[in-house]
């Protein structure tokens, strides 16, 4: 009997787009990618050269993509300022959604979609935090949840990109909710997901810096910030962005427990390479996300395909997507009023901190 | 328009052969994995299972499998000791071979099929040596044909396996040929590389113990080898292999030049993390072959397959097969003799060594 | 003509007393120790064996070792409590001084040190910030200086403390001012040798917990706290301290800047051993500071003896140990009134974020 | 009580000999540097502003030398061909002796220092072996010790030098009996170490290039060589030497058990500071042995000096320094005959292998 196979559509054919169309069609066994959707002219182009060959249908319009016959499932990989319309029009067409993050940079927009996945409890609606799929993050959790490093109290995340000299990352600050709640949003989320994922926050404090790109200010955004998020119950994380890299991309994360501590990727390198030369012993590392999490979307989209088919869990609460953009929304306002941010325990702001 | 894909077969599906199934299967968009073979009924029943869904033709019967309709390409991955005479018939029926290393672990039955394949220049005959499409090696490859480390001189390379207490691999000594020419053939294929595939031998010597299984005595093979290759023209490889490794798989490779030198997997490890405990700082290996190569084998399948559709020059030629398997047997051979084998420039064997 | 040296004394011989004796008599080829003052009884008898036999005179009382003949320089390794009194002493006395950090964890106290010295231009007084001597840390400052990560802008240093899990600091956490200001000080000197020790703070925050040790909350203490100071000029220092590291110490300091980055100390180890066992390959780590900067407190003892001889300038001013004191005072006043804190250009505390 | 130290003086002031006299000087608290020995005019020089204002006195002639008043013992590390000379004349005259290695590079004249300790067993004579003395090989040692990785059976190691582009060792390439001779006795030495100093010759082989400086075989020498010792009782030593390292010193040793696996040095750097820049991230290496072993020879004093003191048996049998320069030499011998060496096991020369 043959395979029953998850049909599926991308949505939205930019950088990120295209790989999910790659790995849902060439590396996820038991999906199908029938249908991609791009309203960008030079995108419909690539899309008729790579995917149509493969049997998809290409669609300038999404919603008459989500009409496509037999359609079970939508990735959302659009801009930002779109991926909350377009989960919620999925979402009532009862289908499935994999939702690239975040779902909005507003939180009550986000707030919506995760509103609307509740409303269809029988739907899978899955905000892709790809580091959740990672082969060494899984390992990290699965060891601290053996007990390995004792209870877990600090965590101290980054994400940093190599320096695109172009600033081609400019244009996008004003559209991505700035570099706490665009690029932290990962450690937060990882930071959730080691600590707790019911912690309270207490108190959040932000400081940034446009060490290379001062045009960066007009949008309220730095190229280089550290904040701090304390919780209740005595724990903290605390986390570092930056645009300005110079090697490579470096996203570490250090877990310490009462008895020990594990850190992911402390050692960022591309490869199994030293080159060793009369300056000394070089390596070199991931030029940026995907040469690091590569695997992850793989993972990513064979896991959520099977959660589909078979009708089990996600391996990540939508509702925990909200928590990030909110922490990560806190930091940024933490950063652009130079305030830091109190909180009682039941989440409400407060004038002061809580002795 | 249709993209056409190559539609291949796979003989054989133990280990090695489910994940080269696999990886046509699943993970070469341009491939069409149309049928599968293999004697065993265990294997039958799990192809069954696994393959026939996604429309896998499965055959207990080779020469019937050969005939598949459209069938244009087969990957031998069945025990070594039929290799070559499945590589054969297969390209006597004009399709084109994937065969798993080595071809044979007799001599002269390797070169026919190297002559079978030279009989017909049409085919692509590819003996899949799966570091030579490691990224890692590649990158090495490139730094040094870039010059980054001058002229290559002496190549130290190792295959060790983590120790399988079970002694799984005893029974398999007697029909691999040794661990010099089962094992190091890989790090023979990338001195090579390395060095010059027209290297020519000037001596071998190899000394081995058997440190944790005595019993491979029996079959005259050691669980620890060292070996040693001479080239003319100031070039040597040395070589270790080991079937006893704690920890892991470890396969390390370095290359020194007049100006630099370059390590592949100068620090094993399986992935990112980091342990941090009252014992110290501990990162985990790569439980085998897999766990290192994996993505090289991926890289095999599509390259295999784009040279074929694309009538390019596969990127491995057969007869370096050949070579690095007659170096093996001569290590072999050093091993079993305790003596040291000379050689004119002729590749002739003598009896004293040139100086 | 026999070589001049200079003739110094210790004062205080507990843990670090008897290192800097040690270091003084025996790796100080141009120092001579003369003599040597604790009030403790098994320090004495400690000393009575220890270094009398080396021509050591041993004093109970520190003032009469002021008066001990030809004597011109005294190292101050007491009680942190008496540091400061100490060393106005012998500054009065005429004598060049070398005090371990801090000078007092008293602001004012600290300051009198500060002008004590500056009344006798003479002297040499130097406050003894040992990674200010550390191959590592001045390997990466001359890097720094020559411009290889372009301008300096963040800096991230821990100091991090192999758990005693007898809690033997607990004790003295009442008297050494609390782990911001005592533990975080090094981290802080380092951000302002690599980020200006002109750099005026802009804000301060601090958060930490009692992870295995609540106790210290009696004292106003914590066992891991993060902190983060902001500067003028758009510069950002993080700091993390812990007193409860499974592993070892773990004293790490990132300097990243507009054009690179240098960690010193990413990788800790003990040595060059790595072992290989079936749990993976671990390495261990320095037990405490001494196994990590043993050799930069010989460099410290030799430059200082240079300094005197030689008159030169020491190669830390004494005001930086007032202005890092400073800064970790903050740390603890924001870390134990939850409160984020403001200054203005001028230093000057203000009630809001400057924006 | 004032303290006993030893009097002793340090023969020959090129290298290694104003680093021992470094050493005992100022770095030996037990020891008092009151004499040096050196033939050499610029050493006089450097010797009369550097030794003599502490008190050593001066000599340009060895026996005077040996005839100071109250003398009890002489470091020998002068040129290579009179270290038998000199140590057996100090011997002679009751001094203890701590000889630089090697004690010849002719093998007889070795055996005569040896017997001329032996003669008198109330001497200590200690043959340097610089490594014996570092933390990390005594760290491996103990692990070994300690039954770590079970039964050691495989050592690989390789003494490795930066390249010295003035080709200046050249010139003491006929001097110093070959770099099998010459450099891998070290790891000749440490093999016997870790596989047991009762370890009996079964066969020896090696091969060398001149990769850069031809000039080398006028010599019979090389400037890479690989060479392979094999032990009766299943154990084998592999070895590499290198004059022409790019980056700097790497002095690598594997000690491979039935259980695990111990390596030193695995991966060389100079100090903790890592680079990142857009190259990728650089570690810098040691630039020659002093970089690497500098506090072992500080042990290597203190140590003798304790031994001589205390009538403690040396931390290394002077026998051995016979065996491994014989293994040396045999390597030597191999490398240049292009022969395998075979012995029975008694030790005896024989003409096959014995299987």
């Amino acid at each position: 009997m043959a395979v029953q196979k998850l049909k599926i559509a991308v949505a939205g054919l930019g950088r990120m787009g295209k790989r999910h169309a790659y790995n849902f069609a060439h590396r996820t066994p038991r999906a199908e990618l029938v249908a991609a959707f791009t309203p960008d002219e030079t995108e419909l182009t690539w899309a008729r050269a790579n995917l149509e060959p493969y049997g998809v249908k290409i669609y300038s319009d999404y919603d008459e993509m989500l009409k496509h016959t037999g359609l079970q499932a939508v990735v959302v990989a659009t801009a930002t300022s779109v991926h909350a319309e377009e989960a919620i029009k999925a979402i009532e067409k009862d289908l499935h959604v994999l939702c690239e993050k975040p779902l909005s940079v507003d939180f009550e927009r986000s707030r919506e979609v995760v509103e609307a996945a509740r409303a269809k409890p029988h739907l899978k609606v899955m905000c892709g935090f790809s580091r959740r799929f990672d082969a060494s993050y899984r390992d990290a959790a699965e060891k601290i949840e053996a007990g390995t490093i004792g209870r877990p109290v600090i965590v101290r995340s980054q994400t940093c990109d190599k320096h695109d000299k172009n600033g081609f990352f400019i244009a996008y600050a004003a559209l991505n909710g700035g570099c706490f709640a665009d690029m932290n949003i990962h450690d937060i989320d990882l930071a959730l997901w080691f600590l707790g994922e019911d912690s309270r926050v207490k108190s959040v404090s932000a400081v940034g810096v446009t060490a290379v790109h001062p045009e960066l200010q007009n949008y309220g955004d730095c190229d280089n910030g550290v904040g701090v998020v304390e919780f209740y119950g005595g724990k903290i994380a605390y986390f570092y962005n930056s645009r300005t890299m110079a090697a490579g991309q470096e996203d570490t994360t250090e877990v310490i427990g009462t008895e020990g501590k594990i850190v992911v990727n402390g050692n960022p390198q591309k490869n199994h390479v030293n080159t060793y030369t009369p300056r000394g012993v070089t390596r070199e590392l991931p030029f940026d996300y995907w040469g690091r999490f590569e695997y992850a979307f793989v993972n990513e989209s064979n896991e959520f395909t099977e959660c589909v088919l078979e009708n089990k869990r996600v391996p990540l609460k939508l509702n925990n997507a909200l928590i990030a953009l909110q922490i990560g929304l806190w930091m940024q306002e933490a950063f652009n009023t130079g305030l830091k941010l109190y909180f009682d325990e039941n989440g409400r702001r407060i004038d002061k901190p809580k002795l």
